[in-house]
């Protein structure tokens, strides 16, 4: 098992990843006059990566000498005189002038020692400090080293983790202005996959020594010297916000990449030192954001019965999971030598040994899978199709006849509703919309096995793909079928069907029209006849993806957020939890929003045997979702469900499709996008409203969502007491609180906080309350719409 | 007192409003050969309605008739054969087909009829239906009216009040259709301003009859007759979500107006017939939506001791507050004699009174206000001035100028430092932008009355003004004032000062680059001097308008929703409760930003006497608001507080201007829009964060919001507990649960929800969850910077 023999093509990327130390280590040992191949330590070290089989190499940009400078003129110095104060103020002022390092602060100085390196910023600045004035000082600081890693044509650089939930918004701004000022290269988040606290070891925050100071946060231990570990606030021994929550990183993350507006050039390094949990709706979430690289140090890896390093299982499982989506692996401290037996090669082998047992991975790789047969499709938005409105081009047909399920599943079902025909009774066959005959010809191989004759009519309104017809009438079907050119909604048949076959349903079941062909097309039906398929069902749920997001935003057209897509998911994150909830307000993970029946009983037509009007195929749907973990909604995932006969169907509904009609090929989901993205806490509910709609000329869909969390009723109780009789209560009169003002003599604010006090006497009754909502989408269908 | 010979300029507009039974009653006493003046009983009415003093009249469009053909049609009818229920069935799609009245179905059929009309539309259809085809077929019909009012050319059509929160989604989308469809009319949303379910008696849900129906949703009660109360859904009677809290009506206005888009021609009627509650804080709201009409019946004036109608204390408070908007007050049920004494104009009459005793009103009227001062502003955007970058014209100076208060605040403030300086010592007083010279001739004053004399010298960098201080001190200032024509930051002064005045000072503080002007004038003062103004504030209040949302993007301008405006608010609602929270989480309805103090102690300069950078006037703050009632998040509002010499100050400070500098005209707030709306329930927290960002050439801020909800810790427990040792416990199973296939056999599915197992036991700890935020606006001030 070794990944440079093996004619595997990886998905993943392997990187090391060195320390100040081994490359101080390597600077020792280089022998400038012996290396003929490296002229630098660092030229040579990168070298012998390579020569191990990493592509990539991670190291820190900035030495110790860089960080000593900094923490001298920018922090609050211990035991030092006015004189030195002073004299650091200068440095500072001099530095914030002109930011500029000298030549023994930076790792790397060339162009070729930078080449495939991925560097890491100065991870002791603290973008998210307490301190105003260390914030400020830390973000000149970023600034000055993505701008010399820039100039020496770096990619990629990985930003010290967000720790400060009280500061995050400040961390995440400064990113967004290095996004702007920096035009090429990468920035990633380095970032726990959860609960920071028990990987960060807590040390004394730190004060800035800023000469200006009227407004600067004063340390509660201004004394204190910078430690190696200063990049903790104070904060995080006491979270206030949703603290130690297993949501916590991400929450931060999600703050991050909102404010710098989904930019595609910020991207996380996800840290899977922190030991995973067992649970997989909280990892599930990672798959919809932007996930490109992985810190894996040699010390996550745990020793197997025979002393070599391997994974524990969430870990593993999570990694398989993600191999995906094609990440960077980086190794870290892997000549530490933490496991007996299998040195350094043994963590790049293990992890090349998950990659190629992910399922995900398999599925892409074997022959007949949606996952092999749609490489290149993953996350690429496509327009529905309008068969109705469009004649189609041979290659498409082509492209869908080469579905070995669904045609399987269509001479199946044909072949039994022919075995419950009497024997020796004709019967008449209508193929609405044969297109090229893919299911003529399965007519005529159920008609052989079910042994049974039939009549075939076949009605194509493509002029094109009529051609083809006559050509395969003439050479394959001995001129069996009456061929008849039109549109079903008008047309005339010779003679009424037993058995009407269609094949008119797109992703969301009836979003190509097919209930108003079928409409037209029951004329061609005995009153006793069928349809095949006899019903569908539409289905949603709700979704998480950065990248289909962006996707649908990045098209020029300013309703390019308002209209459905066609897409094979790959990173995305389906919000809602897997079960329906106990009380019965809930669903399950995927839910049905409506059904079409055919033929359609008691309906009303006019002489000619069509509807009056297209009423009767309006539909709408109120779904109630729970969603078990927070996370941003970005649209709905649609899905249809056919039963074509009896109980031989078509399903890409995600946890039944492998019953009903395995590696099925022809459809992808739907994806409706929201406009803005939703915030979803978690336990809470999404409740999604979705209309399909039709005039004289269209049909089209309006969707909507809101949030609502479930708090206790007694929580609101406050508000309710304040109801008093009309009339009998004098009008409260306003109250002047608030901070002291320097002009007012202040009295003490009279605090109070009616919820706060109605806490104590919880009862275990929930209420819904709002929490947040999308806008209406596609009103009267003015971004999208299906022409009839 | 009587509205018509008043010489008061009224700002509410009467309306009356006529039943069914008043037109009926009308008609039949009509003799059209007895009338010369009108010609049919409907002009009639409205002729006799205007001369009795009512601008406007409201009355419903169609008759008992169309009710009754309606019902017939589309809804399930009781007892009848199928033979009636077929040819019901073929009425209704006949209908669908070509939806129109007949004669007597309708009030109004002139165009002369229908002038200055309100009309109310059929307040039966139930637009918010549980039933899918009850809905469907109500907004056909809801089309039908309003397609007929526009044939009438009426402006305005008030819709049926939306009654089922589970379905408020529908109503709204119906609306936004109605909206687009009919591109003129007004339509007005009538609403219950709180708590519907004590305004409407509950009846029997009902359904439709429709043809179609394979997903219609089956009442419980199918054979119920519509009962004039039809109006009520099931869900009523057990609200589901947060029904029957005080919210609950605004919260489906909220639906519905931002399903909507903040159309500006939906409007409400605010339909005060229920006792109003007695907390100013739910009411508020109001006041930042767009209420067009009151609806006020006269059953909800009460009486009082000599028997003539008065309304209760909080609907008196809350008209009079209404009264700035110059609303519609539709008086109702006038003639009915509900009151013993002062007959039907007592109601309007009463009104009158009411909006002459209006604070708002009178302060509008009242010469040397802000509000009259103001008028015509109220909620106009205005980019705010540059003073820096662009020279004023003179005709700005001249409208701060006429501002008593804050020169007279200026003249006391130099009075007392002159106090302070010792007598018969000669006094340096420095003016650092002159302009037109205001403050050199409230310096002159206050030298006089103090009886000092002084050095004074004026520093201008506009030319033109110039010109004008030249001509005073020639004409005025008998050549006493050095006058020094430059830039402060640049120019060279005489002598050092020992009083530096200067009025820099922008609606934000430091937002007309006071801080960075005052550093470059620092130079003049000796190392005692003092600074006047010695040291301002920002500060910051969360905003609710729909007005100034609709009116911040309506700009062509893509960037118009991230920079800040000068407004004059008055549609606006501060969404933050008045005082802190006693857990000292939450601050104030107003919070302090930032501060700035002059002379800078400590500041480090170079050589010529400047700062190296401008690093010390970045500036950032992280508040936290406490939200005591939902409403939507529109913006932030911006105020400065200064202190000009020891107690004496200027302040916009909503709850300190009155104290500090009352009747003060030069500054309006400031208004920092958010480009989405956000959504804060009740009970929850707002952090806002905001920086002051400066490069070489620019200043800029940039600002964005998270909000949280305190939810009981134990709420989120459950989550917690899934957390297993890595390694241990095995990866779960992916559960395929979901409603039954139809082509699976389904199994009982192990529902479950984890969250709501551990809700009993509950305790009192809180903890904050986040439930949304806001983009970061104006990130690297690239919507709006001031130049430096």
């Amino acid at each position: 098992m070794n990944y440079q023999d093996s004619a595997w093509d990886p998905s993943a990327t392997l990187s090391t990843s060195f320390t100040l130390d081994d490359l101080s280590k390597a600077s020792q040992k280089f022998q400038p006059t012996t290396s003929e191949t490296y002229q630098t330590s660092i030229l040579k070290v990168i070298g012998d990566a390579h020569d191990k089989g990493y592509k990539r190499v991670c190291m820190p940009l900035t030495t110790e000498k860089w960080k000593k400078r900094w923490s001298e003129m920018c922090l609050l110095p211990t035991e030092r005189s006015d004189q030195d104060k002073e004299s650091a103020a200068q440095a500072a002022e001099t530095w914030r002038l002109n930011p500029a390092f000298e030549r023994d602060e930076v790792t790397i100085t060339r162009i070729d020692e930078a080449e495939n390196i991925i560097v890491m910023i100065s991870d002791w600045l603290e973008l998210d400090a307490a301190d105003d004035w260390v914030r400020h000082d830390a973000e000149i600081a970023l600034k000055q080293e993505l701008a010399y890693a820039s100039y020496l044509n770096v990619h990629t650089a990985i930003l010290p983790a967000p720790r400060n939930r009280d500061h995050v918004a400040s961390y995440a701004r400064i990113v967004n202005s290095c996004l702007n000022k920096s035009p090429y290269i990468y920035l990633s988040i380095r970032l726990p996959i959860y609960n920071p606290s028990s990987v960060f070891h807590p040390g004394s925050p730190i004060s800035s020594f800023h000469p200006s100071s009227s407004s600067a946060i004063s340390s509660p231990n201004p004394g204190a010297m910078p430690t190696p570990a200063l990049v903790i606030s104070e904060s995080e021994q006491v979270p206030s916000t949703s603290g130690g929550s297993l949501n916590a990183t991400w929450e931060m993350w999600d703050v991050i990449r909102s404010m710098c507006d989904y930019n595609s050039r910020l991207t996380l390094t996800l840290d899977l030192s922190p030991a995973l949990p067992t649970t997989l709706g909280v990892l599930s979430k990672w798959a919809a954001e932007s996930v490109r690289h992985i810190f894996l140090p040699s010390s996550t890896f745990i020793a197997n019965m025979k002393g070599y390093p391997v994974l524990p299982k969430p870990t593993q499982q999570f990694i398989r999971d993600s191999m995906i989506h094609r990440p960077t692996i980086i190794l870290a401290e892997v000549t530490e030598g933490h496991h007996s037996r299998g040195g350094e090669a043994a963590y790049s082998q293990y992890v090349r040994y998950l990659e190629k047992t992910s399922p995900a991975v398999e599925a892409s790789k074997r022959t007949g899978t949606v996952e092999n047969f749609a490489q290149g499709y993953q996350d690429y938005l496509q327009a529905p199709l309008q068969p109705l409105m469009d004649n189609l081009p041979s290659v498409t047909y082509q492209t869908f006849e080469q579905d070995p399920v669904k045609y399987m599943q269509y001479e199946e079902a044909m072949y039994r509703a022919f075995l419950d025909h009497p024997e020796g009774e004709k019967i008449v066959v209508c193929v609405a919309g044969a297109g090229r005959g893919p299911l003529i010809a399965r007519c005529f191989k159920a008609l052989e096995r079910a042994n049974r004759e039939a009549t075939i009519i076949a009605v194509e309104k493509n002029p094109n793909a009529f051609v083809t017809l006559q050509q395969r009438q003439a050479t394959e079907w001995d001129n069996k079928v009456q061929l008849l050119f039109g549109d079903m909604r008008v047309i005339q048949v010779p003679e009424q069907a037993d058995i009407l076959v269609s094949e008119l349903l797109g992703s969301f079941g009836d979003n190509e029209l097919s209930p108003e062909c079928l409409d037209g097309a029951m004329r061609f039906l005995k009153s006793t006849g069928i349809s095949i398929p006899s019903s569908y069902t539409a289905h949603l749920a709700p979704l998480s993806s950065s990248k289909l997001y962006n996707e649908a935003r990045s098209s020029k057209n300013d309703k390019s957020l308002e209209t459905p897509y066609v897409v094979m998911f790959q990173a995305v994150n389906i919000l809602s939890g897997t079960k329906a909830t106990v009380d019965g307000r809930c669903g399950p993970q995927v839910q049905e929003c409506w059904e079409f029946e055919h033929p359609r009983r008691d309906a009303l037509l006019n002489r000619s045997g069509l509807p009056f009007t297209n009423s009767h195929n309006a539909r709408s749907a109120k779904l109630c979702f729970y969603i078990p973990h927070a996370g941003i909604l970005h649209g709905l995932a649609g899905y249809f469900e056919a039963v074509l006969y009896g109980n031989i169907g078509l399903s890409i509904h995600p946890q039944r499709k492998e019953q009903v009609s395995k590696d099925m090929l022809s459809w992808f989901p739907l994806f409706f996008p929201f406009k803005e993205p939703l915030y979803l806490p978690s336990n809470s509910e999404l409740h999604v409203s979705i209309w399909r709609l039709t005039n004289d000329r269209q049909v089209w869909y309006e969707w909507h969502a809101e949030s609502f969390i479930l708090l206790p009723a007694s929580l609101r109780a406050g508000e309710e007491l304040l109801l008093g009789s009309p009339g009998l209560s004098p009008a409260p009169s306003f109250s002047l609180m608030g901070a002291p003002s320097p002009l007012i003599d202040s009295k003490e604010p009279d605090i109070s906080r009616t919820a706060t006090t109605e806490v104590t006497r919880m009862d275990g009754e929930l209420e819904a309350v709002k929490i947040g909502h999308t806008s209406l989408h596609n009103p009267g269908g003015r971004s999208s719409w299906i022409g009839l």
